[in-house]
């Protein structure tokens, strides 16, 4: 099944997909292009990784790490699906990174890869931007580069695990204003997904709907004010994004 | 006026500081050694501060950084006051770091230095305990050193800002088993909290209760299984933590 959380009728609802329609929990259907899309679940800590495909590593001119690289990102980053995405004034460089999300459904401390799995909500696709003209080197991106404001489009919906049989098997590709850009598949992760629940929880407690952002191929390019940007993950689903600028916003 | 968040008589409470005591909302008062000490907000992101005292940055072999170097902890990090902290098994250092933390009182963007303090909330203490034979470089640590199970003691009480006149000029210090290891002052943060506040809403909404854990100063010294902490700063309030090894945990 898909989850979604949407915003309709005065309201926030908890939704599912049904027939290509967005169903509300009280019943009622709605037009998808009628709502406003929330990310799909309240998470709580947002894992990122970085450098976790070999080939975007070497993109970026970097090695890929011997262990997972991880860092943290906060919620001020987050918009759901159709959400705007904001590029700042006079920066070079700001890339897309299309991410398998994974979702933690509970509390998970101590995890063999081998049951990794069991403490698997599901999955949903992110949209992991970088403002690149802020990397100092590869040692956790600093917050000027991963945590400004809506810099992480997350959804459409949260899809469950059981209906991701092979999540090590999954196309990904993003599409700028219609063009294909990035095309990779979750089976070239670095660190894959019962690794990095194996060696998050060796140290820290994971808990329900916590999500981990699992990385990126190679492909990423600049975007700019104006463009339209889809990510898409093979049966977890397509999350579209527009980038605008700064004027906009007039604070 | 001092708030606490306390577990008491089947339930948590809000409460406050009243002649020693600790007074509920509902009127009762309890001895302060009768309850469960929580962090005393919920708190929303947790900012923290690398290097931002020149003498603790030299003292771990590091120069003071040219813009403010800060990093995400999650919640998982965080007890209360008379918590217990994990000290893994085999860990050559876990150095305690006094800090005033800065909690904000409502969102906060495009934040100029002169405003800055109408944004704070109020200030507690924290003790961001690092566990450094996991610091790679001094580009943000790593999760393995800033953000296990709690390593982010907080509390006891969130005091109100205007109860702290002068924040950029309280005395802060740290006790091992009674024994002063740390004497040193808000005054030396290399980046102060105005600029701080200016500096993290520049590119990041902040939100009410997202906290700035603000830096140590010199200090900080190696702990081991079974001492007993206190981290102090002048009218803000003295945090006692105590470090347990791995054996308690059964998991």
């Amino acid at each position: 099944m898909k989850h979604a959380r949407v915003a309709c009728f005065g309201a926030i609802h908890d939704a599912i997909e049904v027939e290509g329609q967005v169903k509300l929990r009280d019943g009622r259907r709605v037009d998808p292009d009628s709502v406003v899309w929330l990310p799909p679940v309240m998470f709580g800590t947002i894992f990122a990784l970085g450098l976790n495909y070999a080939d975007h590593a070497s993109e970026i001119s970097f090695q890929a790490p011997e262990e997972p690289l991880v860092f943290l990102k906060g919620p001020n980053t987050l918009v759901g699906h159709r959400g705007q995405t904001r590029r700042p004034a006079g920066v070079e460089m700001m890339h897309y990174e299309c991410e398998l999300a994974v979702v933690i459904g509970k509390t998970a401390k101590h995890i063999r890869k081998a049951e990794a799995y069991d403490y698997i909500k599901g999955y949903t696709v992110a949209n992991d931007y970088a403002i690149r003209d802020y990397l100092e080197n590869y040692y956790r991106p600093n917050l000027a580069v991963k945590n400004r404001d809506t810099l992480t489009p997350i959804g459409p919906y949260l899809v469950d695990k059981e209906d991701v049989p092979d999540p090590m098997n999954l196309s990904m590709r993003t599409f700028v204003n219609g063009e294909l850009t990035q095309d990779g598949s979750t089976k070239d992760m670095v660190f894959d997904i019962p690794y990095l629940i194996e060696y998050l929880s060796s140290f820290m407690t994971l808990q329900e709907n916590d999500v981990i952002l699992t990385g990126t191929p190679k492909g990423t390019v600049n975007v700019k004010e104006g463009d339209k940007v889809v990510t898409e993950i093979e049966g977890v689903g397509s999350l579209e994004n527009s980038i605008v600028g700064d004027r906009v916003f007039h604070s």
